[in-house]
């Protein structure tokens, strides 16, 4: 099996209300999503770093069994967010983003790379995104995000990437933005229509809604008594999704449905911490403990339910 | 069985972006909550009407199977309420709010209703809801909804309320309001402490949550193509779960449970339509095709799921 993410790769500033001095981390979108994913598989990661990236963190990643072959190192210094959340821990404010190195990133894969089971396009931009496309030697199962950002500024091509992907993640806001749908089973039907097979629409700290042509899923936030930093949550539940769909082997609908709980076991502990590196330290009991804590949630008594039919 | 609800019955004109000019249906917490549980049981009403009050609309609760005998008819008029709700349904202004015989309403209830199995406390002031609790002749199963409202006027008498339920139903921002916690998870296990058995935060489009000290439990929303009148949804749910627990003679965690799907599924078909009138004709079949639908989408297959400890 092999799963391959394309994204951003960065360093964050990040400030809440229990940090309000803020600490830098490591981020991007295919950071989170190949940490989350190598819970499972041993993913390959495509990006772009500047020559400020630092040794430790190459090594961090590859420590995580993570394949950085496909990671270009560039003249100049690493994509940077500076960003303050605010006491929802929810919304937030962008003070600083400095694209640097990112801003020039024309992804290119390594011919090792060109032939996964299953491709993760980023948030990068849809363009970028579709060139990735082009450069597969087989079909694999795609998957893509997005950021309000391209339905902003590129909506022809975001149109694009979503008649050609098998999986779509995006949030409630583009869900709505995109399709000006009045309620999410409507956006989800109309985004559907539009050539993906699945979507996954994330709620925050609400969850995440599958839906399908074969019927339709759903799976909580964790229940968590805090939350440290939200960052990073969106990415990492889809390397936790896709990365057990890789191991497992498997695209249908029954995966994708454990899929998303194992996406939300692991979202539950990055937002328990800065940065990604502390899901390397997650106990493998207290992971298994949050899977199990959703089945026993999700568990209704048949015997016990309603019934008004003959 | 039996099970009792005190709250109000009001007339609503509401406006919605697809009905701009408004319609004028019968309304009221305890009007909701009663068609809803008549789904399952026999609920008995307790609450004040005008003179204005239909004959017509004491008619439709009594064939509901309502026992209107706790309604009381009072000089002058019946509460109204006029509201318009913006695009997303959710959200909405408060145009017009007449008490009229509301005002005074100081609920005594029936000899007959002073013993129920169990009793739901519609979102009436915190001080009448205790009221009602010293009229009981032996402890029922109590359960109560507040607004935003009684944290803002009332907080002291709030707290005795809570104190003194088994089951204590509110909003996401309701519970962060009481509590001050930062997650809602949090804002529960606040609750919880303060003396109910159990909690249950409503989450609109979002569904809602069970806490209790013996675990914790979830339903989405129905998954709607269109919501034509969010009015009642919130005591529908309750009117459903606890017609449904009195029906089942249970008031465990795992009736519970089965009631939030039941209170889901019977909020979904209220959102459908105007006014309470349309949930009789809620076809059986359609019932528990969605009940059996919140099943399939809760069900997860344990021979797949990610298990990471030995």
């Amino acid at each position: 099996m092999s799963l391959i993410v394309v994204g951003s790769i960065a360093y964050d500033r990040i400030e809440t209300p229990a940090l309000p001095e803020g600490v830098k981390v490591l981020g991007g979108s295919a950071t989170y999503f190949s940490v989350a994913a190598s819970f499972f598989t041993r993913p390959g990661m495509v990006g772009v770093v500047g020559d400020d990236f630092a040794d430790e963190d190459m090594r961090f990643l590859n420590e995580c069994g993570i394949d950085t072959s496909g990671i270009t190192r560039s003249k100049g210094k690493t994509f940077f967010w500076h960003g303050r959340y605010h006491a929802d821990m929810e919304s937030r404010d962008s003070l600083d983003t400095r694209l640097n190195v990112f801003e020039g990133f024309k992804p290119e894969l390594p011919d090792a790379m060109r032939s996964p089971d299953i491709l993760f396009l980023g948030n990068i931009a849809p363009v970028l995104q579709l060139s990735v496309l082009e450069q597969m030697k087989n079909r694999p199962f795609v998957a893509a995000d997005t950021i309000d950002l391209w339905i902003n500024t590129a909506m022809d091509d975001l149109l694009k990437v979503i008649g050609r992907v098998d999986l779509f993640f995006l949030n409630e806001e583009e869900a709505f933005r995109i399709t000006d749908a009045p309620t999410l089973a409507g956006a989800a039907r109309a985004l559907l229509s539009m050539g993906p097979k699945a979507v996954v629409v994330k709620r925050g700290d609400a969850g995440a809604l599958l839906f399908t042509t074969d019927g339709w899923a759903f799976v909580p936030a964790w229940p968590l008594d805090a939350v440290t930093d939200p960052t990073g949550a969106g990415d990492s539940f889809a390397g936790g999704m896709l990365g057990f769909m890789d191991k497992a082997g498997d695209h249908s609908f029954t995966a994708m449905r454990a899929g998303l709980v194992t996406g939300s076991v692991v979202a539950s502990f990055c937002v328990e911490g800065f940065g990604p590196r502390h899901l390397t330290a997650v106990d493998r009991h207290a992971f298994d403990a949050r899977v199990q804590g959703f089945v026993k949630a999700a568990r209704f008594d048949d015997s016990m339910l309603p019934r008004l039919g003959g």
